[in-house]
């Protein structure tokens, strides 16, 4: 069988494991097994045990994974050991909220530069002070503030232009909260936001309240 | 092996799912595999084989899964053949962005009324024309707009309040951005969204450039 490519959901998920061991770490939890930590986290205890066993032998047979050593693992693992520069391109409020969203602004990522072509907004700072500079020096400011993330939150019909403009910068990474389907050249990771996706779980669960059901068949 | 309850991550899948098949059926493609259709969006085949067919039998054997009719049923086991009314409760950036989030607002979820303590803010509208009502008139308004899906987009410390008071007027499904832990009784489906997830997801990549590697071993 052909190997895949490890998949964004599978990134997903360890972010995900990493939540839940920063969780239980909190709790004063040091030791947990990976069907403990399916059972109260609601993921595939299956899953869990082949997602990490990719990245090496965390566990040990009968006592289950160390909670703050497999953290520290996945905190490496996902780079977040180091500290990311983001800029935010759209000083909407989509882009603001963003900028001061409590969830965004922490460990590894660090909001440097707001980015708009609307004169009323462009020398303002965000609440949290982050300033807002002309579209136009993108480049500029990238390369001043080291910036490697790049996160697009203007309107669809303007998002491919703002796009090719982030990969002109050099920056390798992109995060688009833009409905829509945008090009980049392949030396650029994208990742489109859907925030409808999150909804349709809750519909999911709308329409089938009572039914908790079994998918994730024995392997 | 006991099986387990269906994971926010799978209705998550058969959104993305869904996503590719609505992309595919735009550009002309009326029949897919499964391996296409995981080599085209980068996912796992055998994944989504295992999803769908736990909800039936959807593919042909040497065919592969007929898109219109695949997109039909997935869009009414998400429960999108209905139409959910959804008030956000916190009429800052964030909740004015998801308001008028062309994403959001979309087939299957229309969203009818913010909710505030601001008074500057009670009374207004969004861009897109939804009324700014006072949080105390939550109850009142989410009978009378038949609403069933709430929003949280208030500051971290009010969420639990914002929740306690949503899970009295009888709605059963909250979408939280705030980034904290919050308590409902179990009838209610509470939904976090960890935006950094996706920044995540990112850094991982910029970790990890050069090496896109096999994590999914043939099953």
């Amino acid at each position: 069988m052909k190997s895949e490519k490890i998949s964004e959901l599978t990134t997903k998920r360890l972010s995900v494991y990493l939540r839940c061991l920063q969780t239980l770490d909190r709790d004063g939890i040091h030791t947990i097994s990976s069907r403990a930590m399916a059972e109260q986290f609601h993921l595939n205890s299956a899953q869990i045990r082949k997602d990490l066993a990719y990245f090496g032998e965390f566990g040990v047979r009968g006592v289950g994974y160390q909670v703050d050593q497999l953290a520290q693992h996945l905190t490496k693992i996902l780079g977040l050991n180091l500290l990311h520069h983001v800029c935010i391109c759209g000083a909407g409020n989509l882009g603001r909220a963003l900028c001061d969203y409590a969830g965004f602004n922490t460990e590894g990522f660090k909001i440097v530069a707001l980015f708009d072509q609307d004169p009323r907004k462009i020398g303002t700072l965000s609440r949290s002070g982050v300033p807002v500079y002309d579209i136009k020096k993108l480049k500029q400011v990238v390369r001043k503030e080291d910036v490697d993330i790049a996160v697009v939150t203007v309107p669809a019909d303007a998002a491919q232009k703002v796009v090719d403009m982030i990969c002109d910068t050099g920056v390798k990474a992109i995060l688009n909260f833009a409905p829509v389907r945008l090009r980049v050249n392949s030396a650029v990771k994208l990742k489109t936001v859907d925030l409808k996706v999150s909804l349709e779980s809750l519909s999911y669960f709308l329409s089938n309240p009572a039914s908790p059901v079994a998918v994730h068949p024995p392997e």
